[in-house]
């Protein structure tokens, strides 16, 4: 359909390899330049259970979406993720809040979980209703969203109406096969890039810890799942993997893999199609699940 | 959404279980009478490329469906696996060709891939082009759907434009996890079960051959593939193994886990919600690929 556009898409990342001799600042500016894409909706400063964030829509009547930025735990922040928020939300009708967990390396490992499960207790506590809230996350964001549903479960939460996952790393022991087998293919990560970014998130913790590799974790009680990785991924693994502990769990899962497609592709709705396919269908996926988890 | 209908589904199957001290001939005639399931459309006698079947919807416009229908490569027939494929095709706007493959143990491994693939080529030799086609399968039927499509591949025939596999049997070597840790969960197969459809396909062939356990292919150059599993099921891996190396070989794949559903179950549309949603996810997938492939 648009071998052109991916064909474009991988030489302009390839351009730009990760450098992991950068220094945390620098991977921070870069990232925010790139990332900081243009919205379709006005974004306000919000708090919520004392997480700073931005909101969009906040007048959307369908549910709300909880989003969580990617970034490797390192870099992003709640404008880097409000443009995949703004194409889930916008399609769905959702008012979203994508928020500003704390970043390693000043604040590593439990800091984020803390802050992604702060932010939801406190849109429960806000009112939000589970049945009408959904979560997602692209990257490091989508293993800290599993992370915040794990949370969630063990503090007695109930569980959001279904969650999204953009090319999840939910594995930072780094054993997914594909780490080596689509080295070449991924234009963007190696291990190399991946340990980067681990090094700085774990501290002393064990990369095991399901909370930090959620590909590891007991999934029973999670809400549906849709999890969207491109087979240009060294992570393409830490989703399939994903995907199966959800199976094995009983926990309803779509993994959907899109062909030649790189790390969280979905950034580029407007100049290729799938990416803007890919966001329809987890919309709709999104919608589903609220109108399901209301019947029930 | 239908615990209740999932329950009662569950009993229902549980009642008669699988007795791997039955006849050949008790088997077929338990499986015809089960799964000869009620049609919305007059089945009519085809032959294709030298294979019999029945044909659904003759006047449909929007393509072809070839159905390769299950019961473990040993029952089963066309009317059997007419349901699903009129389930497919009647809401996709398909004419439909559900195949009678000559079946074990009277004729063994390699006979059902050399009649799917003789019904792929007779449909190709009549006129259909690849961007028309489409394939689906249910459990054994789902192997030898993925078994004609590489048969075709090295055959040097073009690939339709996507195939969606219902529980696929893609392992005859039995290699799968949760053959014993869903083994409790399903309600009707064990590893007994299986053993007992797979000595009569194998004859003397090996069981890894990837014409017969396509888990183990290479699957590059196949269409987009939908694959649908229940997590009741002791093929769950079957699934997720196949969905693993699709996406290994760049090749488009969803899978879709549904929670806590049988094998098969989209035999239950109308009874039960999930089949219908399934069936409705199933058509459109291939109503949007067959569009793609026209586009390309």
């Amino acid at each position: 359909m648009s071998k052109k556009q991916r064909d474009a898409l991988d030489a302009a990342i390839r351009a730009y390899p990760f450098d992991p001799t950068v220094s945390v600042e620098e991977a921070r500016a870069g990232f925010e330049e790139g990332q900081t894409l243009p919205l379709s909706s006005e974004a306000r400063p919000v708090t919520i259970g004392g997480i700073s964030g931005l909101e969009l829509y906040p007048d959307a009547t369908e549910g709300t979406l909880l989003y969580i930025h990617g970034g490797g735990y390192v870099v992003g922040s709640a404008r880097t993720g409000a443009s995949l928020a703004d194409g889930l939300a916008g399609r769905a009708g959702l008012r979203a809040v994508s928020i500003d967990y704390r970043l390693a390396p000043e604040a590593p490992y439990p800091a984020a979980v803390e802050d992604g499960l702060a932010a939801y207790r406190g849109l429960l506590d806000a009112g939000v209703e589970p049945e009408r809230l959904v979560l997602a996350g692209d990257s490091a964001g989508g293993g800290l969203t599993m992370a915040t549903l794990l949370a969630a479960r063990s503090a007695g939460l109930p569980q959001p109406a279904a969650a999204v996952l953009f090319s999840p790393w939910t594995d930072l022991t780094l054993s997914g096969a594909t780490i080596e087998t689509k080295v070449d293919a991924d234009p963007l990560f190696d291990r190399a890039a991946l340990e980067w970014f681990a090094g700085r998130y774990l501290g002393s913790a064990d990369p095991a810890d399901p909370l930090i590799s959620p590909a590891f974790a007991d999934l029973a009680g999670l809400p549906p799942l849709l999890i969207q990785v491109g087979s240009h991924e060294v992570l393409l693994d830490d989703s399939v993997r994903l995907a199966a502990r959800a199976a094995e769990a009983d926990v309803e899962v779509i993994l959907e893999v899109g062909a030649e497609l790189p790390h969280v592709f979905q950034n580029q709705a407007g100049s290729l199609d799938e990416a803007d396919a890919a966001l329809d269908r987890a919309s709709r996926f999104l919608t589903e699940r609220l109108a399901g988890a209301l019947a029930r």
